[in-house]
């Protein structure tokens, strides 16, 4: 069972309005390891969810809500047979269907609540949220091996932002803020990533950005992470996707072997970046940074971990002084710079993509 | 002076709205014990009021802004003539006419705040709203004897609920739900509360459901109180009143004695819950609670209300989510099962005198 | 360049609304110490607006809001040139042109943010923000002698209020509140200050409010700071202007001289106290105060300060519970009294000012 997250639809015949978002899509929900023996309350794409880990280890989503006195589901416990309700004890199996009624005899037919079809894949858990046209999933969710690479350690964290997630979009499609926001982790001199040889490519549903920054001063993760012995030769290579962003950034020793080769050494740090709309305004930002430290592996990523986070925090910071400020201005004019060439094709993307989940909706 | 608690009265001649609340009734607003030296700022049935006891004991109740520059009265000083302005020392007597404006010969005629009808009895502060049609009382207010039964000690509080009050009424009026929000206290085994044996009576303003749980395991608050000797007979009587609701429940030794004599023995605890809406989302719940140790008096009763606060505050809490949830939600459907025959027709009730206080106001 | 502050300016040509303030004045935008080597950001007359001194000591005033990606540009960094983005690093002048864009040859020609008219004078920084008719000022901005007077020290703050700040002239012009509000302080006996000789004078632009209470017993402040031999002649001279008010209060021996002498001996406290606008329902409170000890000076002064401190915080408090309390009461009607004389001349010159900034402005 699906539910309708277009925000007015159906209120105004004559003026349809964009979907809130691309809902034909698979969304990140939660890390796996966010899953264990306590149902999970999230809203996502608009919806209240309530995620659980099954006694079969499956996962399961339901509305998040008691079907009997509407008392959040994620205050409840989790059973052998499913989730019960912390108010009247009410039981529901993973499939959204009340299965008991303590004191009851029948259990009311009308007794379920909505369920969302959920993937674990990877270590990460995918929700379709799907239309009226296509409530059931059109293809299988994203996988993501470097979560099971041996070569990689990686850790991760979800954060909330108080932001539209399309500003997230635009800050992760344009590392040129990098010298500006993040001096104290992984930015370095400003003047190299404002130069830096920018290279753009998209289609239909994805954007990539390359850069590479040629015989550069390695900023302070990376000597802190790698023995480099002077300047390296630096790349940044983003893939946007609908719902998610992978970030490879890494160096090697300046003029020591290509930087366009998939086998080549050095430094890496692979970034996963699930960004999951809360409501129209909120997002759910979920990361995980890999690394293949040559020694001291825990150590190294440890140190990479403690970084990223600096630097995720500052992102936080200037992504939400910068919404606080366009609620307070509204509509006001913007000008664009050479930098933006990314992010405005990923917002083209998502915005034909809404007008196409609009269109297809009704039917 | 009576003051209009009827939300948008006269805002749509074409199409009148139930009162908020009934209002010809009688509503706890405070308990004796919390009007001392100082006034007291609580806002009843949507009104702000501020509540002082005079310098003759007695009770009174003025709007809570002073009519020169709208200060809260609250934020004033109780003196021997009434209550002085905390800004430029306007003074009112109890029923609201200013009495001396400091500096000025002539009190202005229109120097005048509303006053309301107040009743102290039995240690509880009575507040009758009424409407244009009966701004006087057109009753007594309970009396509630247990407050001055020497067999009794007490104790009570008045807690905040970010939830109107209906949804109180709810809960008090289903115990079923002991099993699954209290089982650390007064709940004990799920199964018991939801198989026990309830019948259900009303009248044009009242509800009764009484529940017996016939040889069944005493839970931690009665067997930390009273010396019961193996399984209990235990009882839930629970009586709702427009503004009160009344809940006697006890327990003696299984089999021992008929548990629906007046006269029965064994462990009493007799809870008086006053409900009162703050506005038409938010409410006052005024409780207290009395029991009868046969030893150890003053420690059983402090056991007591111990478990009564950790209880109260384990439904704070699930109240106050369920209607997080139903602002979120809106207004889904819900589905009704076996223990909500008290709660519903209490529900009924206060919907026929809203629409009664309707009628009669405009006339 | 000016920015329009009429709230619904246009949105209704049948029905022009008052202009929310009189905006062709000067008004207090800080005081000239706040002003250092970091960028502020305050919101003035609803402009959310970022101060800053430039690298030559003069002071700038810029939208708040960088026209490339909006994000405040309080939080970017001073530099030479100017303040630039602590996002993407565009630099902008005093003037709000943008003069650098890293990374790119050509600047834009619409990169450029509004900004504000400032003028530092006095230790007091002072913003004209103007209509479409006047984006210039027409006058120059008041001149503040007490701050570079050898005879006094001083100091100040700015407070931040939760309320009009048309509620803050009416406390400053009607000080017979200090008889309730401030009895610790400066208050001392109510009946002197309700029964105080009281002389209010206006023009189209300011009022001013005279009040003698002679041989009365000095407040704490007083008999703190100077060596009163016992009662004391005292005197509140309050002149109020648009956007501040200046109040010499003092006292001398009761008998030993005149007390409407310009050269009058005895303790003096000369308060400057700029109430400027931050949005129609909060107010930014700019306050300094001097003092003129024969004696300890440094001490006495620090006790003043410590006073008016205490003083100051006790008006927060019952302005904001007077601004709440009309919230919820809305427009209920209110009694004036005698003190009210000279608040209710100054909200007609404001009212006045107000409906000729509309009508000049379409023009």
């Amino acid at each position: 069972m699906t539910v309708s997250i277009v925000s007015d639809r159906g209120q105004s015949p004559v003026a349809p309005t964009l979907a809130a978002f691309p809902v034909n899509q698979w969304y990140v929900a939660a890390l796996a390891w966010e899953l264990k023996d306590k149902p999970l309350a999230r809203t996502l794409l608009g919806n209240p969810i309530v995620l659980f880990r099954c006694a079969d280890g499956s996962v399961a989503a339901l509305q998040d809500r008691c079907c009997h006195r509407a008392l959040p589901l994620s205050n409840g416990t989790l059973e052998q047979g499913g989730l019960r309700c912390g108010y009247h004890g009410l039981l529901f199996n993973a499939q959204g269907k009340c299965i008991e009624v303590p004191g009851q005899e029948r259990v009311p037919g009308k007794a379920l609540v909505p369920a969302y079809v959920l993937r674990e894949q990877d270590q990460i858990v995918w929700i379709w949220h799907g239309s009226e046209a296509n409530p059931q999933p059109t293809c299988e969710p994203p996988s993501y091996a470097v979560h099971n690479d041996e070569q990689y350690l990686f850790e991760g964290d979800v954060y909330h932002y108080d932001a539209p997630y399309q500003l997230i979009h635009d800050n992760l499609l344009d590392l040129s803020h990098l010298g500006y926001v993040h001096l104290r982790t992984i930015g370095g001199n400003a003047r190299i990533h404002m130069h830096a040889e920018m290279k753009v490519d998209s289609d239909e549903t994805s954007v990539t950005v390359v850069r590479h920054m040629l015989d550069s001063v390695p900023p302070p993760t990376y000597t802190a992470a790698y023995p480099f012995t002077g300047n390296v030769d630096r790349w940044q290579e983003i893939e946007f996707h609908i719902s998610h962003l992978l970030i490879w950034t890494g160096a090697v020793d300046a003029g020591s072997e290509p930087i366009d080769a998939p086998e080549r050494g050095g430094f890496h740090m692979r970034g996963f970046h699930g960004v999951t709309p809360e409501t129209e305004t909120t997002s759910h930002y979920f990361w995980t940074m890999a690394t293949n430290p040559p020694t001291n592996a825990q150590d190294v990523k440890a140190k990479v971990i403690e970084q990223t986070v600096l630097t995720f925090d500052e992102d936080k910071v200037v992504i939400e002084a910068q919404y606080r400020n366009m609620r307070q201005f509204g509509q006001a004019p913007t000008v664009d710079i050479h930098v933006d060439v990314g992010a405005n094709r990923a917002r083209r993307i998502i915005e034909r993509l809404r007008s196409v989940d609009q269109v297809v909706s009704p039917e």
